[in-house]
């Protein structure tokens, strides 16, 4: 017999021949040309760039054929159609380079019906497969209500978002760490380990320095943990213990007065820039001047048309710090942190505070001295460290594999980040998982109703925060500072993380308690006698945990697993 | 014969036996034991505690039963004799380390006659050989003085001076760079390229930044070097072109319209801290104001006591810098410029401005926002970088060899520093010969009559200005921001140092042809009909010149040529 000959073929035949038989989803990534679009929403992070790095390499490396486009200046380059295409040669020059400047940013949301439709027609018209949503808690809550919207308007194109902040309160079951934290805290203790060292050396001056992180204050936690200044104060501590501003003040001059009956005159001090609006009184008052903002009354008229006891506050407050609160908020209605000088504030108070102890004469020592810093704008723009430039690629890679896999409203996680990169775990987590509702209650809280992301808290009863609460009283007295040095790329150090990272992960017998609590709770919750309601959601939200968990458990080999 | 048998010896032979044979000065190192003295003057700085290190290893090598004694708490320690014995422990533990923690330090000066005295008995008391001086201009200055003193006195103990600043303000024929200098601009470089990643990726702010420098802007000229912002504002241009507060404001509200026109709407603007003191009326408020200070008036009395001018021009400014310009003046009778917010003031002046063109139609681009920034104190404490550790250990060397050949009222320098340390020319030059007697006159000026080291301003002639006024136009429109990233102690970038120094040394024909224009003007000064003082004063400085040249000049082998 001859092979291979070339046979004649009958009508059926040849209708046989044409048809291409079908691959499972996980397959098709192979002979499929995507296109695939990515863009940058909120506020730039160190690794930003890698991932679309990631993204332009593992879609090219599948198949030279597939596109990706970049949006131009972020949202709006969405909502006007605004692209550029991702070549080898963009790749090469923004590989492990800082900011956003590859395709820029602007506003930060998709969330009016206008911008949903605008984000839906642009990638219809573009005939996009995926949109990777590159951002924060804001962008990737946008995400998952654009997937939504996209399903329902049956529209192919899949969202996947990733997890980019410099603020690092992106964490939750799924998410161990977010792409642009660990550089901006590297930066950051780099230069409160700095101020500690001219501290000692100086001997004469505390310093007051307000850390950037927003609402949260895990960027002052790691910073903490890195430098070992005297003093850090949290804004989830202050929340939660419902400390006034009299009370933080206190604080502090009790401080300074136990450093000085040791003849010690210089200190560090750690504030979160999130730290004002966790003050009960100045909360309130800043809730009132939002309030007017809505109605329109400009900053000027606002403080006429305050209540008596917000009107006694501000009027307490220096001139300066008034002027600052009376700025109108961001987008998602907190205060303008950045621009509030709460370190500046906190330094008058204890200057004046210290003064009057030592006129009654229940403090003897020298004059009390401050310096003031803020380290906001400097850190975000840094050259990524190693480990944001690995993760960061790393999800570029995943998110890729997500879109193929066909998921839509997922976020690309990486787990396991505390070993080496050959150890990380790769998966996608449902974003709906990640979203609650919260009712507004009390400073921190966001908009009423609606599903969410909300930013995490640093946990007050977790490790990192823990060790150094333990160590509290060494740590003000006895200036144990630490200096972790520059951002290293090789050599000693070059491979750091985070401490928070590390300790956390220790914690992994913590967490399976933590789970047994849970799941202790679900079946006190819901026993017989309790209503239908109760159950249907019980058995739905259980069924989609099993469904996440076979998804990311190794040993079930699930679809969208990697 | 039998060889080296015990002879017996005359009472002649005898004394013979115990004369050990003199050595020139520059071999009695090998033997003697020396007792010598280390201080840190004045601000801390990268690199301070590698120049003890470098010295306790030189000292140690040469004899180990020398003994290098620290002052602890600057020259407070000195004038009440409290030392610590620099062991091999306390190097260990602080070589290449930042900060002053070894020794600490205090007050700035040794220049009153109690001052004086109390050094002079310390070094008689702890009977040193040696004083070595750490420190920068004033603290050289008072070093001279010292070494003047104690000749006179015949004290034993020899002074060398070794420059270290931050400021990078104590340059001259013999002094290339200062200690501190190199770490201080790389750190500040890092977080100026870092706002500018920010601002190309948000694109609508302004970053106002005020870097630390005190009255010279050699930190600004090398940050702007290594960062190439949009615009930079030299002291030394300020004075020179004698431009007012209008001039400066005008200037950075033409470049934010042109910048507009492109659709620009963020940009990164570098200031010196010494800034405020070269603008001529502010120069003359604050005189009146310093002048007030010395009379005793307190600072809520002075405005009511300024001249009608001044307080125009002080009614003129915002609240807050009024505070500013009246807190007391420093040691050195300049303001606090580390506490008056320059950026703050500009960045309102030019708000105020752009709003002005809005409103009368000159200007229509969108609104100007402005993000300000201080770099201070967040540099000088941070880990000293290669070159800065390497300069700082082999200038600790040098100032043995100084002490050990006996030489009084020098400084340590190390010539060539653009090179590979290997390439390294050491060396020593006399302090006299740096300093000079100015007049008080207009900014910038010190003290009238004593001879004393000066600041070096910034060259506006010199190559690294230069190269940057040629690209001024290109700096300020295109964005050619450029990121050096942070300081590497291993691989790529380790090895870097600054531009200025690298820039400057190449430009060593312009110093030879320099040096020709000095001698033709002696010449022409210094011509048959000129006065005998004159005469003898130009013979003696040229006998000098020649003396010093010898020394160095590796040809002549000069005893103090190392």
């Amino acid at each position: 017999m001859e092979f291979a000959a070339v046979m004649e073929l009958s009508g059926l035949q040849k209708q046989r021949s044409s048809y291409i038989p079908e691959l499972p989803l996980c397959l098709q990534c192979y002979l499929k040309h995507y296109r695939i679009g990515v863009i940058f929403c909120g506020r730039q992070s160190p690794g930003g760039h890698n991932i679309v790095c990631g993204l332009h390499d593992a879609i090219k490396s599948h198949n030279p054929k597939s596109t990706l486009l970049g949006f131009c200046g972020g949202t709006e380059g969405l909502f006007s159609q605004k692209t550029i295409e991702i070549t080898e040669d963009i790749v090469l020059s923004y590989r492990n380079q800082g900011g956003y400047g590859m395709l820029g940013r602007t506003k930060d949301q998709i969330r009016t019906s206008e911008q949903v439709k605008a984000a839906l027609d642009a990638c219809e018209a573009l005939k996009l497969d995926g949109l990777v949503i590159v951002g924060g808690i804001i962008s990737n809550t946008d995400a998952a209500q654009l997937a939504e919207t996209f399903a329902v308007a049956k529209c192919r194109t899949k969202v996947v978002g990733v997890p980019v902040t410099i603020y690092g309160d992106l964490k939750n079951q799924f998410v161990e760490a977010n792409v642009g934290f660990d550089t901006t805290c590297k930066v950051n203790a780099q230069l409160v380990s700095n101020i500690c060292t001219d501290a000692l050396s100086a001997e004469k001056y505390y310093y007051f320095i307000r850390v950037m992180g927003r609402r949260t204050s895990h960027v002052v936690l790691e910073c903490a943990l890195q430098s070992n200044p005297n003093m850090f104060i949290l804004s989830e501590e202050v929340a939660s213990s419902k400390l006034t501003l009299f009370d933080i003040t206190k604080r502090i001059c009790d401080a300074v007065q136990d450093r000085a009956e040791q003849d010690k005159y210089h200190g560090v001090i750690l504030l979160p820039e999130g730290l004002i609006e966790s003050i009960p009184e100045v909360y309130a008052l800043l809730q009132e001047i939002h309030q007017l903002h809505k109605k329109g009354v400009s900053s000027d008229n606002i403080p006429a048309q305050l209540s008596p006891w917000a009107t006694a506050f501000f009027e307490f407050l220096p001139p300066f710090i008034r002027k600052q609160v009376l700025l109108s908020p961001e987008s998602d209605d907190s205060a303008q942190l950045s621009q509030i000088e709460t370190e500046k504030l906190l330094a008058q108070l204890v200057e004046t505070e210290m003064n009057l102890r030592s006129r009654v004469g229940t403090y003897s020592g020298k004059k009390f001295n401050s310096i003031c810093h803020f380290f906001g704008y400097q850190a975000r723009g840094s050259l990524p460290s190693k480990f944001d430039c690995d993760y960061a690629y790393v999800l570029g890679h995943v998110s890729y594999h997500l879109l193929a896999a066909g998921v839509n409203g997922y976020m690309a996680t990486v787990t396991n980040l505390k070993d080496p990169v050959c150890k990380w775990s790769c998966g996608g987590a449902p974003l709906t998982a990640m979203m609650t509702v919260k009712r507004s209650q009390g400073p921190g809280a966001s908009s009423i109703g609606k599903p969410a992301i909300h930013p995490a808290p640093v946990d007050l009863r977790g490790k990192p925060y823990q060790t150094l609460v333990f160590n509290g009283e060494k740590l003000l007295m006895d200036d144990l500072y630490r200096n972790p040095g520059p951002i290293q790329f090789e050599g000693p150090g070059s491979d750091s993380k985070t401490i928070t990272l590390c300790i956390e992960d220790q914690d992994y017998m913590g967490r399976i308690k933590e789970l047994q609590t849970y799941i202790d709770m679900v079946k006190k919750l819901v026993k017989p006698g309790c209503s239908q309601d109760v159950l249907k959601a019980a058995v739905s939200s259980m069924a989609s945990v099993v469904n996440i968990l076979s998804l990311m458990s190794p040993s079930t080999k699930g679809q969208s697993s990697l």
